[in-house]
């Protein structure tokens, strides 16, 4: 028996009520399911690290993402990427198990427990930024270019057009080319995405890049991009207080509430040409 | 030594670009901090459970409420809640200890991956809603008083208005009176501080009651308002697939897109009175 593996979109009935008429049709849901990332070193049994509510598809970008961007494996150290064979045979495909070159060491943190933040056991930010380097000192990004990713991200939001339901994360040059573009219903999914998309293709650290997204910007966002070495951070809305510390001492750049013609600069103004 | 309490919002310097001008004005962001939640039972020593990323305010309704809807101690059984003493008696405002009357047993399931996930380690929705009891049959809502929320939602969000940055949770009587607004950078903090609020009031289960939140509807969402007995959840934008079969297994009115005189039903739509 093969398990189905999950698609990002799910089909349901919905009732629509509008003013005094009410009718059913179909609609679509994004979809969420748990996804297992288990990983292990030569000779060592797969384990579980942590449990993550994700959109499915590019699960093995979101599993070596993961494990990347909370410094748990080193770049370019993954050895293979699976679903998980369960009873019988059959495909599990909500557990990826990375298989890595090296024995996994986890850290001294206690990392287990909450999958999500990068804080976990850390008493201060300097603590928990203590292993990110700050990311270099380029690019330098024009304005006029920073304006239209809004509407590049929203172009290439195929899952958002159908069922309105989640975030995106689009990584692009500082001449607005898309590099790669993910979605999911977990902010910090859609990063991990991209983040282990470029792991996987070996093109990490990603010096001279911009990273949009969709919604907000917080801490974790700032804490995986600095790690995947990216220099420039946009949002369309609001950067939290504790994303703007974070980002000032990995000296990103973190641009919000970019809107139209508008945007704001929370830190580093220095790569922003201004006047073109 | 007293370190002071952090504030919700967050003042900060920004640089607004606007076209080919910009200037540099004060701003201010939403406050982001990890707390760390801690709970003992009598002659137990203090066990920290989870760090979540919040902002500061109503603590110890988060904390309660955390502990509440993971189904960690039973509604009534807080003893006390308290920030931490750190050394030399200083008071540190991101640890909160909650001490239970009864002994704490963490349940099997592998809780402490993600602080944030109520499936962790169960290997499928029924397990994970396994001790969840279906909420009652009530109430009957009028589609008039429905089309009302999230413009009373809007109303009570004093930090949103300040900063634009986060989500809210609104419990609402059958007749649209606001019981309790909560705001967060996490969206299940926000319910997590509403379900705290009853709990220390000796107020659950919330049954006939409405629960109106900001943004979307996903899973955890779902699970922590059926632990807390709320029969019918509204959100501004869509629910996902988990959130609604979720929400079909425990017997919740799921209510997502509601904005101006439209919305649509997901689940349970017998709750709804649409004549009125």
């Amino acid at each position: 028996m093969v398990a189905a593996a999950r698609r990002p979109v799910t089909p349901v009935r919905v009732r629509v009520v509008d003013g005094a008429t009410n009718t059913d049709r179909p609609d679509r849901l994004v979809t969420e399911e748990p996804l297992e990332i288990r990983v292990h070193g030569p000779r060592q049994e797969p384990r579980p690290l942590a449990v993550t509510m994700r959109t499915p598809g590019n699960d093995f970008e979101l599993a070596v993402g993961f494990l990347t961007t909370e410094q748990l494996i080193e770049p370019g150290g993954v050895a293979s990427v699976a679903y998980c064979l369960a009873g019988e045979g059959a495909q599990e495909y909500n557990i990826v198990t990375v298989a890595v070159r090296h024995a996994v060491v986890i850290p001294g943190r206690n990392f287990t427990v909450n999958a999500s933040c990068g804080l976990c056991g850390a008493t201060t930010l300097d603590d928990a930024l203590r292993d990110v380097a700050p990311v270099g000192d380029g690019p330098r990004v024009a304005r006029s270019m920073l304006v239209t990713l809004p509407d590049r991200l929203r172009e290439h939001q195929t899952v958002f057009d159908a069922t309105g339901g989640l975030h995106a994360a689009g990584l692009f040059t500082t001449t607005g080319e898309l590099i790669v573009l993910r979605e999911d219903v977990g902010r910090h999914n859609a990063l991990d995405k991209v983040v282990g998309h470029l792991a996987l293709q070996g093109r990490l650290p990603a010096h001279d890049t911009i990273l949009a997204v969709s919604g907000r910007v917080s801490y974790e966002i700032v804490q995986k991009a600095a790690v995947a070495g990216i220099p420039v951070l946009c949002a369309v809305s609001a950067p939290s207080s504790l994303a703007v510390d974070a980002a000032r001492r990995v000296r990103q750049t973190v641009i919000g509430f970019l809107r139209g013609d508008r945007f704001n600069v929370y830190t580093n103004p220095d790569r922003l040409d201004l006047e073109r």
